[in-house]
């Protein structure tokens, strides 16, 4: 069904993301090889023994030398200076992306390194961003797993200087995995992502820290639910939030005026207004519930 | 194992708690009859259908007749007054409860009924304040279980105004049920109910209101998780946040400041400050999976 897209693809940060994108490839035979890089031994060990890489490199130069594909699976904050070194060694044409949280920066910093290494010989830039929708609070490669991508969405965020044919391949790559993919801007991908994933954290957050002890011990499937996300990476969403700073801070004055329309609403005891606020979000809630049922079995619907 | 409790129940408004505890309360021998009261025909039927109560009725003066145990199950809007009506017609050694997700306003309001009622007789308050932590974004009767409460924590809300014995059977019925129970002031539950669920339902809300139509389109699990109770019916929920507006006030002001504080922290490009706040959370959160492993299988843990 799935035929090889790859011979050698280097997985940089073979950890929940990387890894299972490792397990797809080898499992389904989409890639010939699967180099993983990291920085410790044993996590390495570990993503061979799990079958996610075929064999580990802490060497970036050296494993990136040969690749046609190269997958950046990093925390955000790392990604530019990883490209940074491994633009430069890369094979002609070799296909690079990144699945980073946030695509601006990295967007941005790739197509410069690209162009600066295209400088006079002209050609277009074989990088394509990727934000797969899938994920955990768990994380590292013992979360790993092939059907990760199964029915998720993976958001590309090509642009005018995107190579086409490389763009159809990293496609490609998503739909063996099993992800259905949408093509958007860089832009626009941080400035929704900002809305339905990065502030969710932050909203997450501030529940948990204002819960004291005796509150949390009342905790049910509400609040765990709710705060499900606050149980994160606290590094690896820092390096989110910063790396979106603009599209974030906007997103949060929003929400905090949404939520001073409630204090206002409660203050002049004013049942009809907490009714509308209510209602307009159970309403949009429950159309995107219509609408991804079917796409994605991950809804929490039926808690 | 389980032993009769009551011979003749009543629940007023048998939907998804009434009707739970109907079926818990037929299905387990707990009580002899179980009689529910609604406003709609239909409903009463259907709730006869999955085996919830055993008849239906419109009347509440004429059902309550005889009974030995009372359960309000509607809203909390309407508590009040049905309490007005019932109290009066209660047999002398009946006992009340209700299940209101609000405590202080209910608890004050029926003390004060049943003393009336008691003028000049003496005696203690068989009134005995419920709230299981139990639910759904889901309402109704089709949605009832008979295992909603297993494993789940039901608050007992008694005051130096409260029967025992009154005390002691409804701690029997819900630990019949299924639920652990924990006894604290209506004060106490308020207070600590704003911070976990109350406000969380508006915090949730907030966040898909402020999410535009593209973004929503981008919405995965993180999201539809992290706004689970939004969906939640915005009447009922209207009722319970006015009736707790003193505590949710100064959970809300709480918690547009800890927003308020991510802000703040973005607007300095401060790793720090953020990564600290997120650890805070993250910890507080995983302390509270911890404690509850074992106690409760619906901790949204795994997704």
């Amino acid at each position: 069904m799935t035929q090889k897209l790859f011979e050698r693809v280097v997985i940089v940060g073979p950890g929940l993301i990387g890894g299972s994108i490792g397990l797809g490839l080898k499992n389904r035979g989409i890639a010939g090889a699967v180099i993983g890089v990291g920085h410790r031994e044993t996590s390495l060990a570990r993503a061979v023994e799990v079958g996610a890489i075929d064999e580990g490199s802490l060497d970036i130069g050296r494993a990136v030398n040969g690749a046609d594909f190269v997958v950046l699976a990093t925390g955000v904050e790392l990604m530019e200076k990883l490209a940074g070194e491994i633009v430069p060694l890369l094979c002609d044409d070799a296909i690079l992306t990144d699945v980073g949280s946030t695509k601006v920066r990295i967007c941005s910093a790739i197509e410069k390194l690209v162009s600066d290494r295209l400088a006079g010989k002209g050609g277009k830039v074989r990088y394509v961003g990727s934000h797969p929708l899938a994920g955990s609070e768990k994380r590292g490669i013992d979360a790993a797993s092939e059907e990760l991508f199964e029915e998720a969405l993976c958001i590309l965020t090509a642009t005018e200087h995107t190579d086409v044919e490389s763009l159809q391949k990293v496609k490609a790559m998503w739909h063996a995995l099993g992800a259905k993919t949408l093509e958007i801007s860089p832009e626009e991908h941080d400035r929704r992502l900002a809305r339905v994933s990065h502030l969710v954290h932050l909203a997450a957050a501030g529940l948990v820290n204002i819960a004291d002890e005796d509150s949390r011990s009342l905790a049910a499937s509400g609040f765990l639910d709710t705060t499900r996300v606050a149980s994160g990476d606290a590094r690896l969403w820092k390096e989110i939030c910063l790396s979106n700073r603009e599209h974030l801070l906007a997103a949060l004055g929003d929400y905090i005026a949404s939520m001073n329309k409630f204090r206002q609403a409660l203050e002049n005891s004013s049942g009809e207004e907490i009714v509308g606020l209510l209602e307009e979000a159970k309403k949009s809630r429950d159309s995107i519930l219509k609408r991804q049922k079917g796409r994605n079995s991950c809804t929490g619907e039926s808690r």
